[in-house]
């Protein structure tokens, strides 16, 4: 006797672009909010980066006089300022204040959790909306380069856990997702590019054009451009949304990961580098060091990678760093290649690592030689010295 | 700029229904494990109840004999034992055991955990295993009366925090479920009774007929008599699954829980009286109460009321416990009331409560009057000892 229990779920959300959120005309989130309430306020929560905090110092009375001026949202409890970047994920500390903020603040599942920080605090505040009294909404609005084109945009949430980058975790989408330009405003540099990484590997694996644009917007970001970073945020944003949409496994149930890009090695080197590395730093080397491979291979014309090369070089970004290395500082860290199988055992079963044949053309492998890795470092150390990076 | 996101996940699993899953010739396991494995064996791990290893004190060794007959499964790591019962729920300790043993085992998105025991310890497990590498497979294989037919069935799981219960959980699906009726040999009258008062719930608010069917079996049920109770865990398993499959709402976002009558003063009243009430006492209490409530609110006929406080005695459930009172123990208890609100908060939005109007049919009400909630508690009362329970 066997009971067939089958059915599907639909999931939708809205990932909307404005600028200055919280001036008092701006009603995007009052929209959000209020949409499919039956009566009565809309009852929300904040959870706030304090690195976002301490850059924009009238940031939560800005909120406050917003919220003073909307009946229609009441705001169960003060702001709860968290620890930013990603310690905020390296303890259940955090996490553990969140769910007291929901907890006491009586935020039950018809109510809002909204969370406004870079993609770690949104990782860790998206852990607690999801598993707190099963899932309760959650308003994403990232405030970095590299959360409002990529991590904010999808479905994954998650702490480390056991030193485990993302051990506990969930597949749950956002209510919604707000990206305000604005908030990019305070990132130094280094923030700033870092998203751009993300940006640069998903053109590669599907979209062509889009790297010929970022070719031709490395001076404008470099400066700063509001417009260009507008416009870079929008499409990478979209190719990750559709990308989602579009497969046959928005939670990953199967073994592929082709947004992966470049991933295997930029986790392991952002551990291994004490967390000194920005995300889209490290991701930057490891599609510098995946590049490296693809030519080493046989997958890719080395003139091709000498264009991805320097682009990213181009673009400002440092291509080696010391934890490439092992002790000697010549042969490939062994630490690394662990790295491999960690990344096999997250996803689980087969190794799926993508790699590309050219510039937009994607492509899945499920080994990689280790003395290729070796060989591929060793090009990319040649390749870092050729192009110089700008002087940003 | 909007980006719309839209798109859904279809999620199936088998309940299969068995006797003696681990006897030699038994190949339900196998099946399920290896049935899209590419290549390799199926990675398996074993998270046991305490209660059950101690009731049957031959299980591991008979999980060890029928895995060593199988090349097809790689046993990870030895069993793990956890505590039974709520307790299992009730602080982290047991939750980070069963993530220790999935981090420490390797197990990966592709390998599987399997459970085995009462609906705490399957609520437990699927808890670690949902949000462990962002949700590992889980088979469950529930060991109790209460699990096979309730709890086991569905796509809950959850652990209680700051003293509330299932604050922490998720709705995501197993991977399987295995019913083994010889798992319910070894339990007590009381856990063999308690999954009982689950199905004396889905008939009355789904199935008239079946709620007859157990009108003619409460002395087969009394007696311990193995096909009645396969009968009923079928047909009660079959309602709930076929719920979850026909409702819009299988995760539950809206407000409405129309398999949770009886439920809000069960919830209540285990907490109250320091879960010493099984989960299945509890409910037929809060069923008798919520029925003698529709009887006061004239939703239904006081001789509807009778014909099933007559059957849930007849089943051998005490209906009146002390908790339902206050100190001087004839004013209903401040605290049960108290649970309402509870009941709303963890539902979220509108307080729903489902009630009937005749065996077989319900309806929800959106408030429960105070004075009729005590009118009904003197009334359970008075119909307790009307109907004397059976002799067991």
């Amino acid at each position: 006797m066997v009971i067939k229990q089958k059915f599907s779920i639909d999931f939708q959300y809205d990932v909307i672009f404005t600028r200055d959120l919280f001036s008092p005309d701006n009603d995007t989130l009052i929209k959000i909010l209020t949409k499919d309430e039956n009566g009565g306020p809309a009852r929300v929560v904040f959870v706030l980066d304090a690195g976002l905090t301490q850059a924009m110092s009238g940031l939560i009375s800005t909120i406050g006089a917003y919220l003073s001026n909307h009946d229609d949202i009441q705001l169960l409890a003060p702001p709860l300022v968290v620890t930013g970047g990603e310690e905020t994920k390296n303890s259940t500390r955090e996490f553990i204040r969140t769910l007291e903020l929901i907890d006491t603040a009586k935020v039950d599942r018809h109510a809002y959790v909204v969370a406004i920080g870079g993609g770690a605090v949104l990782d860790m505040v998206g852990f607690a909306a999801a598993v707190a009294h099963r899932g309760i909404r959650h308003i994403r609005i990232p405030s970095t380069t590299l959360s409002q084109n990529d991590s904010g945009v999808g479905v994954k949430n998650g702490i480390n856990y056991f030193g485990k980058k993302n051990f506990l975790g969930t597949f749950v989408p956002p209510y919604a997702v707000i990206n305000d330009l604005n908030l990019l405003q305070t990132l130094d540099i280094r923030d700033w590019r870092s998203g751009v990484a993300e940006a640069v590997k998903v053109a590669l694996i599907k979209d062509k054009n889009f790297f010929q644009w970022i070719e031709q917007h490395t001076g404008k970001l470099n400066e700063r451009d509001t417009d260009s970073m507008e416009e870079l945020i929008i499409r990478c944003a979209e190719l990750h949304a559709s990308h989602i949409r579009g497969s046959d496994d928005p939670f990953e149930m199967g073994s592929s990961r082709p947004l992966d890009f470049g991933h295997w090695a930029a986790h392991k080197l952002e551990q291994l580098a004490g967390f000194e590395l920005r995300h889209g730093e490290a991701v930057a080397i490891g599609i510098a060091l995946d590049i490296c491979y693809a030519v080493e291979a046989g997958y890719l014309d080395d003139l091709e990678a000498d264009r991805i090369v320097g682009v990213l070089r181009q673009l400002g970004f440092d291509l080696v760093h010391p934890a490439l290395f092992g002790q000697d500082g010549k042969e490939i860290n062994p630490a690394l290649i662990k790295g491999l199988e960690e990344f096999r055992e997250h996803l689980g079963g087969h190794l799926t690592i993508p790699m590309i044949s050219e510039i937009g053309s994607k492509f899945d492998v499920h080994e990689m030689n280790h003395l290729l890795i070796e060989a591929a470092a060793r090009t990319l150390l040649q390749k870092q010295e050729l192009y110089a990076h700008s002087p940003s």
